[in-house]
């Protein structure tokens, strides 16, 4: 389904940021006010389009997205964020909308200074070519190291009407579970009451795009945005509602898909991985266990080379610092338990057969406790060296 | 300098172990009872042998260390236990020993029960053969995917005498600088008092093993022995005396080579990367941020492609969670400062010539306070993904 919520419309455009050639600037637009609610990266040093955007979001309003691939804007001095203001105030001009209700995203390369020469003009197209572009060239406009376009719409019902949310995101690399870790801007004509969009979007990138790990980096332009124009005509959303509820399930499914998209297409990856720890002390300690095993290139290796290696399991779970107890711990690679009670099963051979797909499943259980936390990863591989090794500042 | 401690042998034989054809255990003997102290995994899960050597160091006393390289012994569950007690039981027969003191050590694949029908005929090989192996010969035999044996002697004056301090240490991979962290066995024929004795190796060894990193992954089976036998015939060495001194600089000196050597020998390294954080509010915070750049896999990735890649590097150093002011902090790659303040310097053309060679030191000022810390690792390449996609359980 392709259709977009009513009253946004989206444009693309090529500014030869990183390279001439493509289209690697995207522009989001709502021809209503919109409530907006982001979340954005932990890290310390956060670029200078995050450093804006938190002050804006903080309004709760927005209008207009612009998004840069190619450069991340981040650590880029005083320089970064007049460049970050001035991309919002050139768009804002040309849309005819205030300024504070511009967002600005970047991503690419850290520590060097946006090509404004060549950004400036291409705003003004950006600005004039509203509703020429689909979902999918929006998310081809916003691509780093990704090999696949990240995007989706989902219908809701609201009551006796339909509302739509749509959504784009990129990221493929310095993918890290402790923040919203990358790029990704949510569209939805359902009106929202203020307090529980907030909570409807927290919550949803918690299971989702906090739940997914490829190499434990975590980025300093991480953000997801969402726009809700109530251009549905629906009175508010409330929080307890039925109808809140189904749309809180809407945009968990939106971001949990935009999440697998996002680890499925992990640098070089070969593999979907899911990894869960169960029977926990607590969720915490569950969560923990679990995103140390997805980080452990021993482990992300191992599943690559289709190795049922749970010896590598174990011992990344033991130095995690979690409750564990060696003799209680059980070990799964898709249906088949290779190690019960600590030590082997002799089911290498079968759990071989289960690391062949493209989609793998480590679980532990570690029968102490009755928590339980799930991460999806992916495996590592020579090529997420190259790209890696190759990606030049 | 190859000529061992007064009073001890070496032998190293084959028991095929994980395959035929080299040998992959050793046996260290000492004439003289030693004092024997110890560090070992601060992984939950520990293997059979290293919680038998935990039990056995509170006697501060030791003869002979078994090591057997291709089987970690972990996860082998109460089998596991026993197994290693008859190792070590084995060995004290054939050399007319107590059996608490013999220490048992073991490294390779986890879960995987020994095997002892090849391992016992071995074993009276090795107490038949002691003094046949040179330091060289033991330390090739506790290899795994070390590519180069790891040992070292040097010589220490003690008064009027000349002691000599030996050692073998393995490990290339799951190496991570949260504990002792590989296999590593110290012999000297100098006495030193009791407490004063674990105290020196207490401090060499978080100087050196313990500011090493390789992939962030800790073993189950991490240990350092240190034996002294006094055969010198030195008054025991005294905490605060100008000799005492002088052992623990040797034996720093001998512990940190060794963790160069290990660091230099990372799986599928080609480059020694010595990564410095200076000017940190705490030395734990400058320790902990130095060590999130070494196990970063966008770092690593970007040393091993020769690209000075800073942005990386503040990017490490803001998702640490370690107090950071972008604004105040430089990058150096070699001696070319490529980040001033936060922001490019424009010298990384120059940069990029600092990362051409096989040793690459990357700095950086936080300039927000006096501390700093020193870390050890290498970079990251194909290599490392192909032998551990390919070392199978």
């Amino acid at each position: 389904m392709s259709r977009l919520p009513r009253g946004f419309l989206l444009s693309a455009a090529g500014a030869a940021i990183k390279r001439p050639g493509r289209n690697d600037m995207a522009l989001i637009f709502s021809e209503a006010n919109a409530a907006a609610a982001g979340t954005f990266t932990t890290n310390r040093i956060k670029a200078a389009p995050v450093r804006l955007d938190m002050r804006r979001i903080r309004s709760g309003r927005g209008r207009a997205v612009v998004v840069n691939s190619g450069n991340a804007n981040a650590c880029t001095g005083k320089r970064g964020m007049l460049d970050a203001e001035e991309t919002a105030s050139l768009a804002a001009g040309h849309l005819g909308i205030p300024d504070k209700l511009v967002y600005v995203c970047s991503t690419g390369v850290i520590g060097v200074p946006l090509p404004m020469r060549r950004m400036r003009p291409a705003l003004k197209t950006l600005a004039k070519g509203l509703g020429s572009a689909s979902l999918e060239d929006a998310a081809r406009a916003i691509m780093t190291t990704d090999t696949v376009p990240k995007f989706l719409s989902t219908k809701i019902r609201v009551g006796l009407r339909e509302g739509i949310i749509s959504a784009i995101c990129k990221g493929a690399g310095m993918i890290d579970p402790s923040m919203a870790t990358m790029l990704s801007f949510i569209m939805t004509d359902v009106a929202v009451e203020g307090k529980a969009f907030a909570l409807a979007l927290r919550e949803a990138v918690d299971g989702s795009f906090n739940s997914i790990t490829i190499d434990g980096d975590r980025s300093t332009n991480d953000t997801v945005l969402l726009l809700a124009n109530g251009m549905l005509g629906n009175s508010p959303l409330r929080e307890g509602s039925a109808d809140f509820r189904r749309f809180k399930a809407a945009l968990s499914g939106v971001t949990g898909k935009l999440a697998e998209m996002i680890a499925r297409d992990g640098e070089g990856a070969t593999r979907l991985v899911e990894v869960e720890v169960m029977g926990a002390r607590t969720e915490a300690e569950a969560r923990r266990g679990a995103k140390a095993v997805a980080n452990s290139l021993l482990v992300k290796t191992a599943l690559y080379g289709g190795d049922p290696n749970w010896g590598r399991v174990m011992a990344v779970l033991g130095a995690s610092g979690i409750s564990i107890k060696e003799e209680k711990t059980d070990v799964f690679f898709g249906r088949v338990k290779v190690a019960g009670r600590g030590a082997a099963t002799g089911k290498e051979q079968e759990a071989r057969k289960e690391l062949k797909g493209r989609e793998v499943r480590i679980r532990a259980a570690l029968n102490i406790g009755r928590a339980r936390a799930r991460v999806l990863t992916c495996d590592l591989t020579e090529e997420y060296v190259r790209i890696n090794a190759e990606y030049t500042t």
